[in-house]
């Protein structure tokens, strides 16, 4: 571990894994709806919502990949990790009120390079909502060790 | 266009852009730490982000991916359109007080499929800061026409 509690390179392992759980409120979609400006009526109109394919108000994927940046950010390999990249594929719809799981397993690791590959997943009662990939440069106590 | 206003499929041509500005301010930053729950302490602790490679506090990666969505979403598509795909490589801090520029170029158009693929670049003072691309199905006037 490094200083901070974060998962070195060293440390990491094909198959460790980790996730964090959030319930997705009217709240926070408000709150999004603000941060990114993305007002998109699907979010925020719930008589427009029950005209569309989803029969209702829906989440905004984005709002429920961030428990994705929780869950590396914070937790696998956590903190003193650098986030290098993501790819998202928004699977099914979020409603309000839905409970998310955000599960990170990690599928490769390059000690060489200092990069570790994760599965991201976000699940909501076991179905899957979001698939993709995380890309992540965790602390090396190697690195630290030689004063890099 | 459909009836809100977004692109149909049929609408859209390989080089069609837009783009959205915002600054990212600290109320972006708190907002976003509890929606997704990231309180990485280089997000939120201006002590630590000193003694960091960044020098000081930095914003969420996803924050600034989230106005991604607000662009494909609310203008390029637009309405109507549904988020399918997104990847996204983080290439360089986003803090307190910049201003991002989401902007997204189309492509490559899939009528058949109905999926049009859009290059997505936030800049800051024309510097990329993350770089990817998305995927989205918009609506179609063939299948509104033939009432699918």
């Amino acid at each position: 571990m490094n200083p901070l509690n974060g998962y070195d390179i060293e440390d990491l392992s094909v198959g460790m894994s980790a996730e964090i759980s959030k319930t997705i409120t009217d709240a926070d979609i408000v709150m999004f709806s603000g941060v990114s400006t993305d007002i998109n009526a699907v979010h925020l109109n719930e008589e427009f919502g029950k005209t569309t394919m989803f029969g209702g108000r829906i989440a905004h994927g984005m709002l429920t990949a961030s428990l994705i940046s929780a869950v590396v950010g914070n937790k696998l390999p956590g903190a003193g990790c650098i986030y290098v990249g993501q790819t998202l594929k928004f699977k099914a719809p979020v409603r309000p009120g839905d409970t998310v799981t955000a599960k990170a397993t990690v599928k490769e690791v390059m000690v060489d390079k200092c990069r570790v590959i994760l599965d991201t997943v976000c699940t909501v009662a076991g179905k899957v909502v979001i698939e993709g990939e995380a890309t992540m440069m965790p602390s090396s106590r190697a690195r630290r060790e030689a004063g890099k």
